[in-house]
């Protein structure tokens, strides 16, 4: 189990330099982070609980923290107890009246009228609204601020962690590769992948499994919309994966591109430059380089030999509990680079209706360049 | 398509009786229904795009409304251009600046300093904050109270497309139970679901697909965790499915149990009390009867045959483009049931370690009682 206990006093002292009186955390990743309360696997449609809007963390500089949960998430936590274990819990009953818990929370907090309050940047307004109600002095500010240079630097146990992601996303690619035919659909590839995931010991996928499928008979659609992935993949098709495992609440983020059919000269070429410029992006992952220098270099590689047109976005982004965390990997970004800094290398090559290239790993800041938490399936794979 | 020109001129028309000056709505369930944008499928780990926080529709009661889409999205959204004709698009480019775009629309929305200003439940704090910093003397509400009475009573299309997403989902549940065997686990059934469900043209599930299987031998588990969902179902153990399809953005939710073995007779009792409380149920849903009273009526029928505990939940909630919208069938909801409001009906009996039985269909309110979407597989299907 992560040291959860270090975590919240870290924030603490952050929140007391900073002369934050309190952080509310609803139900989120930075909630999963302090508190070690995981999220759940997301819904399409919203669900609804009696008082979810309450549901979160209180957390000031030098008191236990405060939990509320309502009745019906907290009988499915009780395996969280040991990570919030000198927590001030508070159950709120099915019929119970949610405004009434938060304003006894907030009485017991010893706030000054105009405290100054961080909110997770996700919050609900519907929670927001009525904590200002509740707090109509109070000065609020999002929590990343505060968080956030937490969160960037990854320790080892992290980093152990996204690693064990990385082996269950490649043990999952390999047992799908072994299913690969010709005249399969992009849906079936889907199935397959998250099922494999899964199987692995992936919690879930940590996106939405994409696949970014390419050749002169298929439509261009960066979407798998319902129409296009019922479609077979007849040759020549090249088939581009991006998807990763959940693993102990850390997301993975891979890619690699496989060809249906015979690959010309052309695409071979392509395919060779994108795994040559995620080198170059790896190299320059060095602590003291900048991110903007970093995309520079990879996208050097890929604009020289005349393709950085269909290079069209950034080279990666930092990776932790979240898919996507600053800093990025973008021409704007001038962050200067960390050791224990994590983020994706993914170059890619898209030509619609031609084909496309793509290879995307998660990879460590050091001192001497970037050090890939996954490595495997570099070379191309012909079916 | 849905005529969003009439959902948006009952909502203006709507502001206008309340005063509300704008409403803002994000990507959301409401972005949906009354413009046309859809959701996407949900990501565990957030994502986060240049200018992310900005994206959504600016509404005021008399003009075209304003739409800000940061580029990748409105990239991605030309095919929602039908649903959107007449709106004032603003594409942020990805190293523009929101909180300038946003200064820019709300300064020719020729607002009042003191503007109503009304903003969809789940807007993020992120985007909250800066409204408040850009409109400092605005008076916010929630959206749910202007666009709730709206959503509640579906018309005759919406009800089409609900059918709709039932039929697929009974398509889905029907290959399923073709491929059920002892010794499977529950990833092999949620994955058959997930993939039987967009093979039969859902975009997706409309919530995580769910399995509550109980049995002398396995262990308590309402989540289908990692290590729970590997275990081999071996007779005896009864199976319950949950879960839905989506279909043009509308959700549904269904349910089915099926038993791995030969059932005693005090399941087969279990079973059948179920159904009944379910018949029971979808009677009450009559147009002048309340919430509360659909939900005793059920209840009753459970209750006197002595597995009252066993029934842990409300017996279903309103449905349609969310999963869970109100008003919700239990005793605390004194709601009028109105022709045209949909709602699950889902009573269950669990007993841990023993067995579990449910059943759930959605169902539309008549004048002379409910009108249910799906009702096939209702007798006990043995494996």
């Amino acid at each position: 189990m992560p040291d959860y206990a270090a975590r919240l006093g870290a924030a603490q002292e952050r929140m007391a330099e900073q002369d934050i009186d309190l952080l509310f955390l609803p139900r989120s990743t930075n909630l999963h982070y302090l508190v070690g309360i995981p999220r759940e696997e997301p819904n399409f449609g919203n669900t609804i609980y009696p008082g979810e809007w309450l549901t979160g963390a209180w957390i000031t500089p030098n008191r236990p923290p405060v939990l509320t949960l309502p009745r019906m998430l907290a009988e499915f936590h009780l395996d969280v107890a040991q990570s919030t274990t000198g927590y001030d819990v508070r159950v709120l009953p099915d019929a119970g009246d949610p405004l009434g818990l938060a304003h006894d929370v907030i009485a017991g907090l010893g706030l000054q009228p105009d405290a100054a309050v961080a909110l997770e940047d996700r919050t609900w307004a519907e929670t927001v609204l009525r904590l200002q109600q509740l707090l109509p002095g109070a000065r609020l500010s999002l929590a990343s601020a505060l968080l956030g240079p937490l969160r960037a630097i990854k320790d080892a146990e992290e980093i152990a962690t996204l690693r064990k992601a990385g082996a269950i996303t490649e043990a999952a690619y390999q047992a799908t590769l072994d299913r690969l035919r010709h005249g399969m659909t992009t849906l079936d590839l889907i199935a397959e992948v998250d099922y494999q995931l899964k199987r692995h010991g992936a919690t879930a996928p940590s996106f939405v499994t994409s696949f970014y499928n390419m050749g002169p008979r298929l439509p261009f659609d960066f979407h798998n919309r319902e129409e296009v992935r019922l479609l077979p993949l007849e040759p020549p098709v090249a088939v581009s994966f991006d998807f990763g495992a959940i693993y102990d609440g850390y997301c993975y983020d891979y890619g690699r591109s496989v060809f249906f059919g015979e690959p010309d000269a052309e695409y071979r070429r392509a395919y060779e430059l994108v795994i040559a410029a995620q080198a170059v992006g790896i190299g320059a992952l060095r602590a003291g380089n900048t991110c903007a220098a970093a995309d520079a270099a990879a996208r050097s590689v890929i604009d020289e030999a005349g393709y950085g047109e269909a290079f069209r976005h950034r080279l990666g982004h930092a990776i932790g509990m979240d898919v996507h965390e600053p800093p990025f990997l973008t021409t704007a970004d001038d962050t200067e680079l960390r050791p224990g800094m994590c983020f994706t290398v993914e170059p890619s090559i898209f030509i619609p209706h031609h084909f496309g290239a793509r290879v995307e790993d998660v990879v460590v800041v050091g001192t001497a360049g970037g050090q890939p938490l996954t490595a495997g399936f570099k070379a191309l794979h012909v079916v």
